[in-house]
């Protein structure tokens, strides 16, 4: 099969706000090939990755990402290894390159998938789905009192594992920080997976990060993550030598391989959270996946947006039994759940797992689409380089 | 004084080609704060950078790079750092964004320089701006006969250090790479300096760089520049500990201060190779300039394009008089000169050194500007987001 098309859909929230939730916008790719078609996702800047797919080449490795995916042919999973290393390659000094062909990947990954018949846990050699205990992604409340609330909340829902996120941490006084995390265990309960995420907010700060240590290690929070800059691995490392029984998670932000690599080998995260909206699609998060397997690392999905990008983030790992905790969108917007007209049900345990269907195992619902679609048009010199295409 | 308007111009040949020249295309900004011009430049993909500067916002840390520029005080040098760390932040999951602020700051640091009558190394903290010696950046020849030509015109032409590019080394057998690495040395005599940049051909493969060292080492190659991808920091490790008298050279790529860092102590490269038009502006390439003196690393500025970026390049190490090379634009595309009205003249010696001039010193030609200019217009949802606007 040739490569025919690859179109992409900007879809938005009317408004979108400052908070830190990654699913008031979606960047949706369609892939057409030999008659077939496949979906995936990209995860940030909807604009800016459309862009890298279409601009005018500055030279021979800073081409865009389109001139080295359109007309390839893709039959055998090698094929995506192969188009990934010539994006890699001819783009290399195009910076989004790696958030524009992520979707990509995926999107040919549920092609190929369906050209089979066979999920894609199974073309990348995995012989089950295990299923995994989803935790409820929310952001800490203004006050620990709308903390506590919040995890009630989703004990409620049936979720035995909460994450908690950015907020107020890290912004004022380490008691007050540590109020917040008091209040997350009391509403989960003494059973409950605490999570924690504060956004980088220490930057570099070592200390800063260490000082919450006590108060995380009481609440009995089974990781800290994201405390520094997605490439501070010196400061990951020292606070993982210093983190004890609360492990550190990281990598959210790798837009490559060996990025969640160093973070396992210098930064000595215990947790490894990969986004295949950002690192570059499945396969490279399924080589992340077996790197950290075989260091004792645990592996875990970051997935903020839809169930297209959640069941794509589950595919790399679907056949390790032993990493069993994943990220859920605990309370994505509207748009995030409009385009797909299936979603993972979480079953009478509240476990999910990657489906057991051809490709991704997500239909996509082109009213939804359009009902958030963004009217894009990016003009050259006179020549439309890109116009938002139809959905149907 | 506020930070009143950021323009940005995309310039181009009229036809751009596969061969890896940076110079083909530029993307030039123009700051203006409190009735001051300061201009800089952004490397690689012009219509992806502008995109990330005006692009709607996603969440609250996927911001557009405008939304944390325009509006801002700028008064001392402090406020750059300030304001990219709001971009850094603001901006985290916008992956072209440090390419995008690279150029706006260097514009920041014009304007200032300008307003107090200073030239930006001064600003920087440095007391004199000493002497380079420029190489020729130039592609190694199609055949062993076209390297020693190069090298010829280069020593006529007063270069007495020359860097041989990309081409067909690591495409084809060690022995014709040899032939190539020999050729050079013979158009250089033996007192040229001799530098060989492979353009990361080699991906991960320790194996296939190491069967090269023989040769480079039997040519007196001082450096062997981005054998490998720009983050495989084990590949260059290793390599680095087997390289003998020629040392290992890379970090063009470093789009921030800890990818530089990383290359120093996980990577062991002997240069480090900066663009200020990537890894953020000047002041981060400072930063990396006083962390490498600090280890016996050599700094190198990293500049395909213009003279506007050699300046902006040469100032984070202008007062290291012991970090003497310096990579020199030996044959740029018409376009690369046709927007600054001046450009760094070498002495009598074949000696530059950044500019002692207010600002970065380079004055902009608005003729060669309008010359080359790119007409774009990015509309999102019925509204002009960007459209090229004029020079003068």
């Amino acid at each position: 099969m040739k490569i025919e098309a690859v179109d992409f859909f900007y879809l938005s929230m009317p408004e979108v706000t400052t908070e830190a939730d990654g699913s008031q916008d979606a960047l949706l790719v369609r892939v057409a090939a030999g008659g077939h078609i496949g979906w995936g996702e990209c995860e940030a800047s909807p604009l800016v990755s459309i862009a890298s797919f279409v601009c005018p080449m500055s030279h021979g490795v800073c081409r865009p990402v389109g001139a080295s995916v359109l007309g390839q042919s893709i039959d055998v999973p090698q094929d995506i290894a192969r188009i990934a290393a010539e994006v890699a390659y001819n783009s290399m000094d195009l910076l989004q390159a790696a958030h524009t062909f992520s979707g990509v990947e995926m999107a040919l990954w549920d092609l190929l998938g369906k050209v089979r018949g066979e999920p894609v846990w199974r073309l990348l050699g995995y012989n089950a789905s295990y299923k995994k205990t989803p935790y409820a992604s929310q952001l800490f409340g203004d006050t620990p009192h709308e903390t506590y609330q919040g995890a009630v909340r989703a004990r409620k829902d049936g979720f035995r594992a909460v994450k908690f996120g950015w907020g107020p941490i890290g912004r004022g006084r380490i008691e007050d920080d540590a109020e917040h995390f008091q209040a997350a265990r009391e509403g989960l309960g003494s059973d409950g997976i605490l999570l924690v995420d504060v956004g980088q907010i220490w930057g570099e700060d070592v200390e800063a990060a260490a000082a919450r240590l006590p108060a995380l290690e009481a609440a009995g929070a089974v990781w800290l993550e994201e405390p520094f800059h997605a490439s501070a691995l010196e400061a990951y490392g020292e606070l993982s030598r210093r983190s004890g029984t609360v492990k550190i998670a990281g990598g959210e932000g790798a837009h490559n391989i060996s990025m969640a690599r160093h973070l396992i080998d210098y930064g000595g995260v215990g947790f490894i959270q990969i986004d295949c909206g950002r690192i570059g699609g499945i396969g490279p998060a399924k080589k992340v996946a077996d790197y950290a397997a075989a260091r004792n690392v645990t592996f875990v999905n970051h997935t903020f947006t839809s169930h297209l990008a959640l069941s794509a983030s589950l595919q790399p790992y679907a056949g390790l039994a032993d990493h069993k905790i994943c990220e859920f969108p605990f309370a994505p917007k509207p748009v995030a759940h409009a385009f797909t007209a299936n979603i993972l049900q979480r079953d009478s345990n509240g476990e999910i797992a990657a489906p057991d269907a051809p490709g991704l195992g997500i239909d996509i619902d082109r009213q939804g689409i359009r009902k958030y679609l963004v009217d894009v048009e990016i003009k050259v010199s006179g020549r439309t380089l890109y116009a938002t295409p139809e959905p149907a």
